[in-house]
């Protein structure tokens, strides 16, 4: 039945012919996909399980390109003690249809070939076993060859191509907002700042390599909102950074936004319609695209997660207003730690009871009071209690999803509160957007690891970004 | 002729059905595009230009999503004194066919309201002057409103795209690759250095928020490895920094690069080929999604850049092994400031050399010394003229666009090259991953701006990217 028929010699003579070569090697996912009898062919992979009976030997290998493994059916004189868990192979054989009911297709070996062994013993990842996403997140570097992290690895970069598709789609320009940025008014106590490795202890002001204190962005809002002025709609996604001594589980040092502009926008209806197309949109794609690894997630992460997201794409989003909201936590049962009151910044206590409240569905909050919101946002001039067109996207589990808001587009408004704040000279440049040729608009942003926390239900935002960075810990 | 049909009241009432909404608003690419009357339409954007006859007002309005402008016509006694270069504004009126030969469609005006003035005489930007790049350069808050860099912007987006899905369609994960490493081994002095802002001057290592020293990245490269254990192919695509003290027109301190690693890969030529591959792919996306930008870079930036362009695509590209290289220059007529000479470093004025002599097309030079390149390239074992298996793409007027090798996958010889650096304890992690599983692999990088700067004919880096950063510089 298992023949050998000239081994790994014979491929390589007909593999100096590049067509051939691309078509004797399968990756274990068309491998999977393929219906018919492929013939000769080779596919590569890692052990992810070894069975050795008496008549046969059993492998299952991956290669990262699907959750699923290849069955690989072998003579039992084919084994050697190199063919560990963990090690990485390449498999010579005939792709035939599988006798047995769990897969479709199955490989027949004719030569198996260790390329890079494994220590098992050494090795912290062990065979067969469902290690907790806390155990793995020890591991940087090997944690990405566990079921839960590849499986989320493939989601996050079919979100990150939905995301670019969804703007591409619909007539945004893509820019790219700098990292490093001198703007260092907003929060000055959460941000990062840049030196030159050589400028030490003893530099001045003077020395800085870009002549002024410099720090990395914790939005592309500011700039995007120069190309504004220029393009209706420009949308960033990139990493954006707080230096927060925050141990929590919604929290990073260093996490991914998706930040959208849209000009000529005088509603903030317009905005929230951008925020729910998104998430509605990427998510279905999600969705589609990889069916099998949210399931992983849905079956074994967060029981109950698939229907409720089914639901959620069903329905609209519901919107309240800041002042409905304290309204209606006043009106709550329950005691909070923070007592409610109309012009306090909800809590993640509040915001939990509002979704909750709204029947577990993401809620709008609009309408913030002026005196809680950063100079930017526009001046609703609604008083006397006195709000800004500002809106939070919260969601079930996660709390704050995305921000965003109108801009004070009004060269006035923008002047008396940007001189309230001493802060005239330092935006000289934000009030000249509004000097020439100003228009009405508005954005948001998204956080891209709290997405992914909330469509999959993980609970730790650690296991959704491939090098978590926080407090006391930047491994690799 | 020109009508005033209810003005903008009329307007806002049907704007409340957001169907009617949408429909009554047109982007300027779309206005432009349409080939048949469209009836009642509104146009909003910035104005181009103005020129008022005694009998007909014409305007050119522009709002980001093209090139060229948008033709209205308009009643004379719709002028005001708000009506200027640089002002914004909304046009209501019917889009018609052209009588005139330059353009398809045009907008018979029956309102025209200014949204947004503009200070002609502050706004460093003149109407139908066509500012030398350096000029504009001053102004990165408002040069985007400048056809050349709008065009840019517009190109660059596509780019990005185009750069995201020749991967996605090839079967790579895309992974975020960090910004924040503790990796400082690598080049150590032309690393930026991290703080937070208020650790201030007296802060000890132990002090750091992630309690080690941490550094901008200069390359995804072993976090891509680490994946590359995982997935046969990964790629990312984001900022990394040089604190290089350098005023060159090919540097900056921020700048993008893409990245890709491929395992189960043996031999150079697998890579080089993607990056050919890469290149032609995402080039030719650019050329055929935005011809007019890319149209006014080889007009009035680039002459000739089109045909060379043109040329480069339909030619192989052409490999040489660094000792022709060094060969080539001991024999070229032409005297060099650095002497060549095998086992030194390629200087720029040896690239530029080595591109003519091979005929003004992109030329890959492989197979480096030992000695020139870092650890983790692969060992030849060729003595005695020791070489890696490394490879640079050089390009006309750029020089080195890409840099790539296989990596060196076996244990004993990179442990023995870490430990002669002295650098096996900071890479314990690099060297697990050969111990477990290790798979021939290697990958490459190439320089995002510099691929934009050689397509479009750009001579200096800041002219590609939206916020430019290099030493003494960081506006915004």
């Amino acid at each position: 039945m298992l023949r050998a028929r000239g081994g790994w010699q014979a491929l390589r003579c007909c593999a100096s012919l590049p067509r051939a070569r691309r078509a004797a090697r399968l990756r274990v996912r068309e491998a999977l996909e393929a219906r018919e009898p492929a013939g000769e062919v080779k596919v590569q992979g890692w052990v992810r399980s070894v069975r050795s009976q008496k008549e046969v030997l059993f492998l299952h290998i991956n290669d990262g390109s699907s959750l699923e493994s290849l069955q690989v059916v072998a003579d039992p004189s084919l084994e050697n003690r190199d063919l560990t868990f963990g090690s990485a192979v390449e498999v010579q054989g005939e792709l035939v249809k599988s006798p047995h009911k769990m897969q479709d297709m199955e490989l027949k070996a004719e030569a198996i070939r260790v390329v890079g062994p494994c220590d098992t013993w050494l090795f912290p990842l062990k065979m067969k076993e469902r290690h907790p996403l806390e155990y793995v997140r020890q591991f940087p570097h090997l944690r990405c060859r566990n079921n839960t992290l590849s499986s989320l690895l493939r989601i996050r970069s079919e979100a990150t191509a939905g995301i670019h598709a969804f703007f591409q789609d619909n007539g945004y320009v893509h820019i790219h907002t700098p990292i490093i940025t001198s703007n260092d008014c907003e929060g000055a106590g959460e941000l990062f700042q840049i030196e030159t490795s050589n400028e030490g202890r003893e530099s001045t002001e003077k020395s800085h390599f870009f002549n002024v204190p410099a720090f990395l962005t914790v939005s592309g809002q500011l700039h995007l909102e120069v190309m504004a002025g220029a393009f209706t709609r420009v949308f960033t996604f990139g990493p954006t950074f707080r230096a927060e001594n925050s141990q929590s589980r919604r929290h990073l040092a260093e996490f991914y936004m998706v930040e959208a502009e849209l000009s000529f926008t005088e509603s903030l209806q317009d905005i929230m319609q951008v925020m729910e197309d998104l998430f509605k949109t990427v998510t279905t794609t999600v969705l589609s695209k990889c069916p099998r690894d949210v399931e992983l997630f849905h079956k074994y992460i967060a029981p109950g997660q698939k229907d409720r997201l089914e639901q959620m794409l069903k329905t609209k989003f519901v919107t309240i207003s800041y002042s409905e909201a304290v309204e209606i936590l006043k009106q709550a049962s329950q005691t909070f730690t923070f007592k409610p009151e109309w012009g306090c910044n909800l809590q993640m206590e509040h915001e939990k009871y509002l979704v909750k409240h709204c029947g577990e569905v993401p809620v709008f909050v609009i309408n913030y009071p002026y005196d809680l919101k950063p100079f930017y946002m526009r001046d609703n001039e609604d008083g006397p209690q006195h709000t800004v067109a500002a809106v939070d996207l919260l969601v079930p589990g996660i709390g704050e999803l995305c921000g965003g808001s109108l801009r004070e587009e009004r060269l006035p408004f923008l002047e008396s509160r940007l001189q309230r704040l001493g802060l005239t000279d330092a935006y000289q440049w934000y009030l000249d957007l509004r000097k020439f040729g100003s228009v009405p608009h508005g954005g948001f942003g998204m956080g891209f690891e709290r997405y992914l926390q909330y469509i999959l239900g993980v609970g730790n935002i650690k296991d959704v970004i491939p090098f978590p960075r926080f407090p006391h810990s930047c491994l690799l």
